[in-house]
């Protein structure tokens, strides 16, 4: 059963998410993939944010370009915690997404990484979710051990 | 009968978004005023957004700061206009809100005007509705006419 | 007989407003297209904001990159909606012309969409037009239900 | 036992962190709070971050102003999951902050909320906390329940 | 007879503006002051570019915040000189209209001073006109003598 | 004899200010150009600037990228005008160049055109020198009939 | 005998380039105190420049606001390094000082520190002088151990 | 012995720190090279920063992208001056590395050079070694005159 659900808002963003999906797999955290738009199909996100806690979701990871209101829309719906993706696309090259998803307003927090940090976002998950599971803890703890050797 | 819903993110936003409600009860425009933010009621903007061409609206002018969803959040609930008015909250001074409403998504489009620009949010929604409502076309005439021959 | 005029800074900027005019004559809009410099040919930028309305035009959209005064200098001979589509031309990737456009002064707004948004400028005439026409209001009900159900 | 550690780079952030203690405290979490300066107290930095899981902390908080290197540095040195809170101190009002937080290398990453975001880093917390935590999962949602009918 | 035409988009402009009359007062250059909107009342903004020259005005100074086309609109519809003086009104702090004024499209040039440079501005038109007026040039040449052993 | 110089930072710059010396020739208007380094040969810089109203100029054009101190270096030495191009080299496109010019201090103003506008640099230059010079008027006020009648 | 020449552009400087001073003086480190501006006094610049090293001056700390060509210019006439502390003046809040002072070009570098940064940049120069002169180093080492142990 | 260490932190950022080496070779200076994170391997960054001075180290130069930590954090083990290089990765073009080096905390200071500066912080580190190292005056003696007569 997927503990992440990796979100983007448009099949586009696929080959900018893909690290994500790849750093997810690797550290061995189950994940599902999900294309909605928060504008185009926000019936959709809704869904999707009320569902996920019962679907068993622990961690939500959302890329968006542009306006980017895809993190700060699904967390619109659900309490569990939302990573934002800021994607750059476009002419402003991220700075608008960045933006968008740092500045949440007071209540309803969007979990920020860089312009194109889908592998950190899947990073982040992992530290997220090593808290509850072990398993995960020690893939990360790994991980990050090789990273400090290489 | 209101032709235009006037939204604001929340309760402190009043003071910045007053010279649009001004403005509009200069031109003779009704209008309704309503609080809801995009992320900490989005039921609530979801039902405004639904309902709002079959209460009789015609335009939507809302203003928000910070990462300033909710013009995004409503449209993508309606297909009547809706006028964003980014709003200088935070120490980004309304960048961050003018990016996030301009840079919609294809599909999906808010009409942005300027920073603050609550002002010009009533006067564009009265260039709107003067197409469909003679009354209203008449009395941005005369306003243009007198601001032009000040 | 058109209700939109489309009209760009310059003959290069076609490429950058062509999604505008596909996406009007997707949704059964009629349109006329105008290359007006509001620079080098002010008295062209005049005549046509002057006869706008008398032609039966009901929205003006404005493309242009740099400095781009164009849709404010066609707002401010006209009292038609105009709506602004800040072109990414030059070093400033339509930062430029996306503050000239939004930033306008209190009287005489333009309805901004995002950098290179010539399609969103099109969807957003859809939606004001739709007040009005009712087939202009179906075609783009019906384009907004496709976009939910994909 | 605390879970939460709140972290600042000086003791005159204080106040801008406040709302973190705050909501923390509102949501029934213990925290304990430390000035440690990334580049002042770099020793302490260290042993705050190689310590932190032993202690029993489970999310760190680290608010910083100009370079604000403190999360970064503070995740260094931890696998549990560090919010950074980019406050608006001198004369970039945190842009400078904001942009040090967000954009950490591919490896380490830091949460990211938005500049003087203490109150939304203490939610954020609430939010991972709760998927381990039943009885801060249950604060939360009332929190968010609460938000959502005002 | 003037020979600098100082312009400014509003009556407000005129504590911004200040330093330039009083600049070009004590470098004995006769000036004439007007208040002119490019937007609101663009009539006035042709008429006073088409006389300008006839009037026997040999620079023109234009000042202006937010969108700032006003110095734009004006060398439209001129051939002498215009300065473009960007003015920090607003929340964008001048950015806005420096880019405006700076960013003109081949063709139609402004010659663009600091934010809130309105002194600058007029030192600027004593070394144009200096070219040709003898007493100018002796004027400003003992102005930057003074400078240079203060 | 030239009337104006025509100065770049570095021989690389050669292929952004071409546009200038085309202009000017096409306006027949005589010009000198010189490599001089603000920083690299500030002895050149301070002959240069010491020695142009001797030469006969009457307008200097310095094009620079970076910090881009070339035109108010030289204005710093002259009382001619000094009309600022800032180039686009290096990651910040212009946009230090761009600032660097436009903010002298108060007293040695820059007269600053567009990002990579050497072209309108040659065409203020033509205004300027219009003022003194009938032939150049004319040529620039025929440049400039063609412009709004293409 | 001064080790250390702080220069500043403008009187009004003063109170921004006192924490450099102060500092200075905590260090035990001999300075002298200027006023040049690198635009109006390039005279001055030059002979502060080419004198720095024969008066025993090894490290020149500069401020300036605006365009802050200061540090620059005076780098171009000496050899010996030079600190450059952008001040925030003026709207832009040292952002333009800042990029005019480390976007140096290629040859002749400034040492650039934060904005507002005088004591960061007698803190630099105490680091730099350390390398030869034992006191400093051991005056600086002792600085740097209690803030360490604060 | 090496008197200047360069250090980068990631092996990919070689070829953009090279010019640094290139130049240092030039002017016959001393160096060694390391790659090193300072989030991924904070360790190494520690006794790296630790060591410097005990290796005979007297200038230190850190080239990083993104958050770009390295410098500052170097420096917090060290008091030999760090030279700082932003790199231009990402989409943000070093403008996010620029800040995070240049606004430093008081009391730890960073020598910033401009984005992608490698040879001028080559050029800094000669300027400050030559007021203690003879032959490394002469040589950047040499280089300079070298430059001010091409």
């Amino acid at each position: 059963m997927p503990l992440v659900g990796v979100v983007m808002g448009s099949k586009s963003d696929e080959v900018l998410m893909q690290p994500a999906l790849d750093t997810l797999r690797d550290l061995g955290i189950e994940y599902e993939v999900s294309v909605i738009s928060a504008h185009r199909t926000p019936e959709k996100a809704r869904e999707y944010g009320q569902n996920a806690r019962k679907k068993g979701l622990e961690v939500i990871i959302a890329g968006a370009g542009g306006a980017a209101h895809l993190p700060g829309v699904i967390a619109s719906w659900t309490t569990i915690p939302v990573i934002g993706v800021p994607l750059a696309r476009g002419e402003l090259k991220g700075v608008d997404a960045l933006l968008s998803m740092a500045q949440m307003p007071s209540g309803v927090p969007v979990a920020c990484v860089g312009i194109d940090g889908a592998k950190n976002a899947a990073i982040l998950a992992a530290a997220i979710l090593g808290l509850k599971h072990e398993k995960i803890r020690e893939a990360y703890g790994k991980y990050r051990r090789e990273l400090s050797s290489s």
